[in-house]
C-alpha cells in the first residue's frame, strides 16, 4: 500500500497537533506509513519532534521511520491557535486539494483529512458545504451518490439526513433517498470491510418506530417502501426498528451497520459509546477517505490538550479499507 | 419503611415473571420487603416458588422471608401468555388501583408497576394515556405537573416531549413546558436523591444545538428563554448542549440529570448504555412510583425468558427514594 496522506486542516485548529501525536504514537498503534500535507509552522508550533520535508509521497517510505514526512505548503503569516484566518483557510484548502490529487492519482494510498473551519473556508469563496463534497467533485462523483459512515469499534452508523434541523428532517426524507443511503451502506460494507452480504439495521424515524402509525407514519410511508425497493439485492435488512432499543450491546451484534434517519440518531449512540474513537468514512468515492469525527476544537488549540485517538483511528480505518480494496483489485 | 407494593400488570405479559424472579433474587440484591398485587394464577403459571396470600401490606413483613406475599385479585379465566384479554386488563387495572391506594394511604412504602397493555386497557374504557396519568389523578396531581425520569446506574434523563412523532416535536416545545420539566427535574433530584443543588444538562433540539441558528432556532427561541426563566432558582443549568456530545462518560460526570427534548434523545443514550437496567421514576407525585422501563413483552411471555434486572432496579430505586423522602419528613 502507498503511504497515507494526511491533510492538516485549519492551521489554527488541532489538526497538526493530533497528526503529530498520531505519528509519535505510530509504534504503539502499529500505524502504516503516513505523510502530512500542510504548513511546517503549524506542526512546529505544537510539536518538537523531527519533521522532514519530502517532494513526493513515495519519499515518505524512507523518511517515516525517523521523522514525520511533510509535503510543505507555504503559509505567509504567523499562526495564532484558535484564531482562524483567510490565509489559514487558503492553506487548508491547498492541503486538501493536493492530498486529494495524490490519492486520486494513486501516489498515496488513502486520504485522511484533519478538521477545517467551514465558515472560514466560506470567506475565501469555498462554496461546498464541507470537505466531503469538494472531494466528491474532484473525484467526479455526484453528491447524491456519497454517504457518510461513522465507524467506531463496536458500531457503524450512516445518517440519511445530516446537518439539518429536526423540524426539516421529516420533509427531507424520501423513499429514494433512504434507499440510496441503504444501498451506499451495503456497497461500502462490502468494498471497505469485505462483508459479502451485509446485515443492515434500519432505524425508524419516530419513537417505537411509529408504533403502527400512532406516532408518525414515515415508517410506513417512506422507510418500508425504501426497504422493499431493495428486495433481492445482496443485503439483509432489519427494520424499521425502534430507535431506542437498537444500539445496546446485544442488538449491535446482529448487524454490520445501522442506517439512521437523522444526525443525532446516528451520532448520539456512537459518541455516547466511543467519544474519542469516532471515524468518518466517506462511502461512494473511488478513493478511501476518512477523518476524525470531531471539529477544529479552536477552544483548546495550541494548548497540547487534544487527544489523537480519533486521528489514530482514522488512519487505521483508512489503512484497513485501502488494503481491503487493493486485495479485491488484485 | 413500609413494604413496597408491586402491581403485577397485564397477566398475559411478563409482569408476574419478573416480579417472581426479582423476589427469588432478593437476597443477592438485598431488596427490601415487597408484596405483589394481582392474580395468583399469573404468578403460579410462571413460577413454582412459594406464594402466600396476605390481607394487608403489614402482613408482608412476616411473610416476605419465606414466601412472596400476595394481595390476591380475582381473575376469572385462564391466562394465555402473550394474548391479552379484557378480563386481564380489568385485573391489571384493579391491581394498579389497589396498589396506588395502599401507597397513597401510607400502608405501603412505594409503588412499583409492572407493564400493562395500553391498547387492551382502552378496550375496557380506560381513558388515560398510561398508568402514570391514572396515578397522578388518584394522587390529585395535574398531568402537567408530572414528569418522567429515566434512571440508570450512570445516567438520568427527563424527556420534555414523550410519545410524539418527530414531526410534531418542534411545535410541542414551548418555553413554559421546557421550564416546567427542568423545574420538575430539579425538585425530583432533591426530593428523591438528596441532591441539594442539582446540576442539570439541557439538550438542544437540533444537531450541534442549532450551531448559532444555522440548523434550527428552537435553542434560541424556546430553550434558552426557559433556562433564563429559572435563573435564581436552586439549580445549576448547562446548555443548550450539542445532543451528540453530552452523553459520553466524562460528560455524564458533570451533571445529575439531562433534560432532553424528545423521547429518543432521552432513551437512545440510556438504553444504549443500560439496556436491562432502565427505571422509570415519576416526578411530581406525593408518592414514590417507579416501573421497569420496558413493555409487556408479549412475544416472550410465559417462556421463562424475561430478565428481572429492570424490575429489581425499579424496586431498588423505589426503596432508595422512599427512604430519602422518609428521612426528609422525619
Amino acid at each position: 500500500m502507498e503511504p497515507i496522506a494526511i491533510a492538516l486542516g485549519d492551521p489554527a485548529g488541532i489538526g497538526a497537533e493530533i497528526t503529530a501525536k498520531a505519528y509519535a504514537a505510530r509504534q504503539d498503534s502499529a500505524l502504516p506509513c503516513i505523510f502530512a500535507i500542510g504548513s511546517r509552522r503549524a506542526l512546529e508550533g505544537v510539536w518538537d519532534g523531527p519533521i522532514e520535508t519530502i517532494e513526493t509521497p513515495c519519499d515518505a517510505r524512507e523518511v517515516c521511520a525517523r521523522a514525520l514526512p511533510l509535503i510543505e505548503l507555504e503559509l505567509r503569516e504567523d499562526i495564532v491557535p484558535g484564531q482562524p484566518t483567510m490565509e489559514g483557510a487558503r492553506c487548508a484548502l491547498a492541503a486538501l486539494e493536493s492530498a486529494t490529487g495524490l490519492v486520486r492519482s494513486g501516489k498515496a494510498g488513502a486520504l485522511v483529512t484533519a478538521p477545517v473551519s467551514k465558515s472560514q473556508l466560506a470567506t475565501i469563496g469555498f462554496t461546498h458545504p464541507g470537505q466531503t463534497e469538494f472531494i466528491a467533485e474532484r473525484c467526479g462523483v455526484a453528491r447524491t451518490s456519497i454517504a457518510m459512515m461513522l465507524t467506531a469499534p463496536t458500531l457503524r452508523t450512516v445518517p440519511v439526513t445530516m446537518h439539518n434541523s429536526i423540524a426539516s428532517v421529516p420533509e427531507l426524507l424520501t423513499t429514494e433517498l433512504v434507499a440510496a443511503r441503504i444501498r451506499a451502506t451495503a456497497r461500502g460494507l462490502t468494498r471497505n470491510f469485505g462483508i459479502e452480504r451485509p446485515r443492515i439495521a434500519i432505524a425508524g424515524l419516530n419513537p417505537h418506530a411509529g408504533e403502527n402509525g400512532m406516532m408518525g407514519d414515515e415508517e410506513d410511508r417512506i422507510i418500508r417502501p425504501a426497504m422493499d425497493m431493495l428486495a433481492g439485492e445482496n443485503m439483509t435488512l432489519f427494520g424499521p426498528l425502534s430507535p431506542d432499543t437498537m444500539f445496546h450491546e446485544r442488538a449491535r451484534e446482529t448487524y454490520d451497520a445501522a442506517v439512521c434517519m437523522y444526525h443525532d440518531q446516528a451520532l448520539i449512540p456512537l459518541k455516547t459509546l466511543h467519544f474519542d474513537e469516532g471515524v468518518n468514512l466517506t462511502l461512494g468515492l473511488p478513493i478511501v477517505r476518512t477523518s476524525p469525527d470531531h471539529g477544529t476544537a479552536f477552544d483548546i488549540a495550541g494548548r497540547n490538550m487534544a487527544r489523537p485517538d480519533a486521528m489514530i483511528a482514522a488512519i487505521e480505518v483508512a489503512a484497513s479499507c485501502a488494503r481491503r480494496r487493493a486485495l479485491d483489485e488484485a
